[in-house]
Parts: C-alpha cells; sequence; structure tokens
C-alpha cells in the first residue's frame, strides 16, 4: 500500500568495511571526536628529508586515536540495549572503550595484561569502569574476556574484529587526507602503527582509491604482521619485550589481515633503540608527547623517507599514554 | 588635475598599534606562520575546574610565538632597503629574527645573555646567522646592540618597543580568539607570560573592545611588570635565577607597559615549583612539550581558575623551545 505523496526515500548506509563506510564513519563521530591537528616540524623534515605530515592522535580524547571506533561501537551495542561491555587491550583501547561506555552509562570491564602501563590502567579506573588483569598474551585475555561474556552477558568490543572499531579507527587517515589536502598538500604514503591491526587495516580503506601507498610499522619483537604476511595468515609469534606496549599483541586479527594483505605496500620493523629515538626526536623537535606505539610509526616514515621512496609522508601518531618515568629514561640517557 | 576615470582610491592602513592593526598584521602573515591548534585536555580542565584553551605556539616555526613579530618587522626593514639586523633577546626573540631574516637574506646578528638555553643559541647558528653573548642583565645585551648599530649600520629589531614586533606577537591572540569563536565558544580571561611585555601588550590590543580579561604571568623571580604597575612605570627589577629563561627581562618595555598598565586586570607571580609542576603537568595531560615561560602562563591560568573568576580561559603557550635535560630532571623528580 502506497504512502502517498509523503513517502520518504530511506537511504541505506554503505557497507562499514569500505572507502564510503569510512567516510560515512567520519560523519557519525564530526563533533564527538576532536579533529586532531596535523603538525609538521621543520627540524624533524630537514632530518629526514621529507615531509612529514603528522596526524597528533596524541591530542584526542582518551589520548589515542582508538576513542574513534570505541564510539562508534558503543553507540550501537547502546542502541541495540546491551547490558555492558567487555574488551580485551594492551591500554588505549581498553581506555577508549571506557569512556565511551561512561558516556553512555554502560557498564564495562576491561582486560589487560599484567604488564599494561600503569597510566593506563589508572585511566580507565577513572572512568569507574572495571579492570582485569591477565596474564601477557593475547590468547590469556581472550580467555578473560570469554567468561565474562558467559557469566555476565556483555558484549564484546573486539579491538581488531568489530567493523565499526576497524571503521573508526580508519576516520583518522581519512581525516589526514582532508587536511593535506585542505593544506594543498598530497601525500604520497601513510605510515600506521601496526599492533592488532585496526589502524592499518582502517588506512587501507581510507585510502582505497586514492593512489597513496600503505606502510605499517611494527616493533621487530612482535612482528605480527610481518610474520603473517610470511605465512599467508594470522599466525601467533614469539612476543619479545618492547617499550611499545600498545603494539605488543602477538597475534594480528583475521579481519585486519584480511583487509590489509593485498594494500599493504611494506611493514617495516622498528628496534627498540629506533623506536626510543625518534620518541625522543618528536618530543624535542615536533614538541609533541607520543607513545612508543606512535613512535615506532614516525621511525617507519624516516626509514620511508631515507629509502628516497615518498616525499610527502603521512604518519598516524596514534596516542599519548606514556609514563612519565619512561620520558625522563629517554631524555636521560640520550641527551650530550 | 585629476586622473578621470582610472583614479583609484589608496586606503592607509590602521595604526599598527590598534586593535585593527592586529587584524591588519594578522593578514600579513596568513600563510607565512602556522595556525597553530588550540589544545584542550579533558584531564587538565578537570584538574583546573576550568576550560583551557591552550593556544599551542609551541608548534609555531621557531618554536615559538616571536616569529610573528619577527616575519614582519624584518619583512619592512627589507623593504626599506637595510644592510643586516639586530636584536638582543634572552633567545626566542633572536630565533625568530634569525629565521626571518635568513628567508630574506638579510644579515643578523644576535645578542643573547651568558646563561641563554643552549638548544636556542645553537637553532640560531643553525640559521647561518652570528651570535653574541653579553652579561646577564638586559642593560649589557642593550650596549652590545647599541655598538653594533654604531659599527655596522644595521637596524635594530627591538622585541618589545618595535610596533610591527608588538602588533605581530597580538596576532597570536587575536587568533585564539578567531579559533575559539569557530568552536562556539567564548573567552572570559586571556593569561599571557610576561617577559619584556609584548606578549601583553599585543594581547591589550587583540582583545580591545571584547569584554575579554587579560591577565599576565611572570616569574616571582623577576617581578618586571609587577614592580612597574607598582611604581607607575617600568623599572629595573633585581632579578633572581629562574627556569623560565625566556621570561628573564629584568625591566619591562616602555611601550608595552602604556599598552598593558590600564587594560590588564591582574598579574600574576609564579614561584619556580609552580612553573615545574605547570610544565609537568602540560606535558603528560595535554602531551605538548612547552617551555618554562609557557608554563608560567599555564601557572597563572591554573591560579585564575581556583579562584573561580573565569570558567573559559585562554592561555598564550608561548613556545616549546627548552632543553633536554630540564624536561628529564622535571620528570625524575616529580614522578611518584
Amino acid at each position: 500500500m502506497s504512502t502517498g505523496a509523503n513517502a520518504v526515500a530511506v537511504t541505506e548506509p554503505p557497507p562499514l568495511l569500505s572507502h564510503a563506510g569510512v567516510h560515512d564513519a567520519r560523519h557519525r563521530l564530526a563533533g564527538r571526536v576532536v579533529q586532531t591537528p596535523v603538525v609538521r616540524s621543520e627540524e624533524l623534515e630537514r632530518l629526514a628529508g621529507a615531509r612529514l605530515w603528522l596526524k597528533a592522535e596524541n591530542l584526542q580524547r582518551g589520548g589515542s586515536f582508538k576513542m574513534r571506533g570505541a564510539l562508534l561501537a558503543v553507540e550501537r551495542l547502546t542502541q541495540a540495549g546491551s547490558l555492558g561491555v567487555v574488551a580485551q587491550s594492551t591500554g588505549n583501547h581498553a581506555i577508549a572503550v571506557a569512556m565511551a561506555a561512561a558516556q553512555h552509562r554502560l557498564p564495562a570491564v576491561l582486560v589487560l595484561p599484567t604488564d599494561a602501563a600503569p597510566t593506563k590502567v589508572r585511566r580507565i579506573r577513572e572512568t569507574g569502569a572495571e579492570v582485569l588483569q591477565a596474564g601477557t598474551t593475547l590468547a590469556e585475555r581472550i580467555a578473560v574476556v570469554e567468561e565474562l561474556r558467559n557469566t555476565r552477558g556483555y558484549d564484546e568490543i573486539d579491538p581488531y574484529q568489530n567493523p565499526d572499531v576497524v571503521a573508526g579507527q580508519g576516520t583518522a587517515t581519512a581525516e589526514l587526507l582532508h587536511q593535506v589536502d585542505a593544506a594543498d598538500g598530497r601525500l604520497d604514503a601513510v605510515v600506521l602503527p601496526v599492533g592488532g591491526g585496526s589502524a592499518v587495516a582502517g588506512a587501507c580503506l581510507a585510502t582505497a582509491g586514492q593512489g597513496i601507498d600503505v606502510y605499517g610499522a611494527e616493533p621487530s619483537a612482535v612482528p605480527a604482521l610481518t610474520e603473517a604476511l610470511r605465512a599467508g595468515g594470522p599466525v601467533t609469534v614469539d612476543a619479545k619485550p618492547t617499550i611499545a606496549d600498545g603494539l605488543r599483541p602477538d597475534r594480528i586479527g583475521q579481519l585486519p589481515y584480511d583487509l590489509a594483505h593485498g594494500a599493504v605496500t611494506e611493514v617495516f620493523t622498528i628496534d627498540e633503540s629506533a623506536i626510543a629515538e625518534a620518541m625522543r626526536l618528536v618530543l624535542l623537535h615536533a614538541r609533541l608527547l607520543i607513545e612508543p606505539a606512535a613512535a615506532t610509526a614516525v621511525a617507519g616514515a624516516l626509514r620511508l623517507a631515507a629509502g628516497g621512496r615518498a616525499r610527502d609522508i603521512g604518519v598516524l601518531v596514534s596516542g599519548g599514554n606514556v609514563e612519565a618515568s619512561l620520558v625522563a629514561s629517554l631524555l636521560d640517557h640520550q641527551t650530550s
């Protein structure tokens, strides 16, 4: 039966995991996340020999770009009548989910490794959310999440497998592209830090069809994407200690792998001293406090620039949640 | 004799040292300085109990807002056929003049105190400019500048008395007001660090007629504006050591005094531990590396917020040129 002249055309949203889906996610987030600045540093660019467009998500709410995906995912679950949310994370995804859940008055339990950065644990507790610490491997955290889903009926917000999360993380790269364009620039490449893979997967969606190369950067200590690409699928790697606590997941997510494996040009593995040096360079030259995960991407960009393969490089400076003592020790050791 | 239909109305620029003059200066600078972001931090605002709009001029070219005035002054002298420029400064004005002069291929000599921050001296030398270090007082530096003017025929760019410099520094506050407005905000007050006085004087011009209170903040160790207001004119104060190397001038300029003395609501004097604590808070919560001079203004804003007299406070985060060793020692001493 026709509703006559008042009929309204209902437009379906695009699939989340597409270039259009990321743009749709960006519109959903407008005014709810900070449009973080893109910072350039003449000194840093002189050292790099390339233009570095630093997307300063260390200035994002919750101190990292993970706020983007968490807000979208929590919003969807709230609308669906969720009783509460549970998520495992090395830290930043947990902070973001805790903040988003508090905003929606939804109970939240976050599962972190026992060696999580104390600053991150403190920030989660400040939101009123519950923190559980379990082991140091992804598998140990996943087991606890599974138990909470069963016992409490909470919904999981997986940091790598949830489509809202992956599309949401992609909005950081989409926004960077928009800002570079507005400044009359043009990126040859973007470099993303790789932990569980949501950043690089989101970037693959955001850059699709734009002629921009996507590079990943991960600690040599935890080469989860490098090994997955070699094996033709996600594998659990033998993780060694790294200061990049945000990049400790020892296995890439299946969804990020599927999105990234044909789209990423190369993955750089970065050793600990290069991570520390990049963190120090950005602090002293670009005057931004960034966490080691973000510094890993900066180190990747420096490597890319040194190879002469890109003149304009966008870098996802993913977060700034870092221990004061770590910053002090970096400066103590390396000042001359 | 009439030139007929082709007559063109020539509009005189407004007087530099006026509200309209600062806006005119902002247009002259468009595209030549960074429109630095205004950074807000939920954590910092929770501590402050007020909204703090941090104008992040630590991300400016040359690492401080002094680039603004220096570019305008050097441009005018270049157009007038200057042989070279000379300036005295505790550091940031010198970096800015050196960079602006290099851009205009003009010789530059900068006169700094013997205890100037080594990072600042290095940055000036990197531009190819000449650095002379003379004593620790303003009077000692002025004597050297005078000699260079006479022997070399160079033009002085005084950091406090030059109208281009004062109007140029005012553009940082004008831009902040514009950005807050664009974010649907409304400032009750702005807080500026006080050294020789150009920042606060420029802010008085930028805020004229806007119903925004202007506050100064200076180290208790060098209360140059506080004492000048008490004496009814600039006086040389007995300066004690301060980590705020950018605020060491021991006498306020006459021009800044004239602009500020009827327009400034109050001047806060900040002790050394409060400067250090503000620097640490901004680093760890707002994730910006700022120099102690800028932290002095932040500490002033925290004092203003604690008094409950302002809900929305703009702060000129004047610069970020700071020694790595100082940052390390702040973090070492104060982490718990």
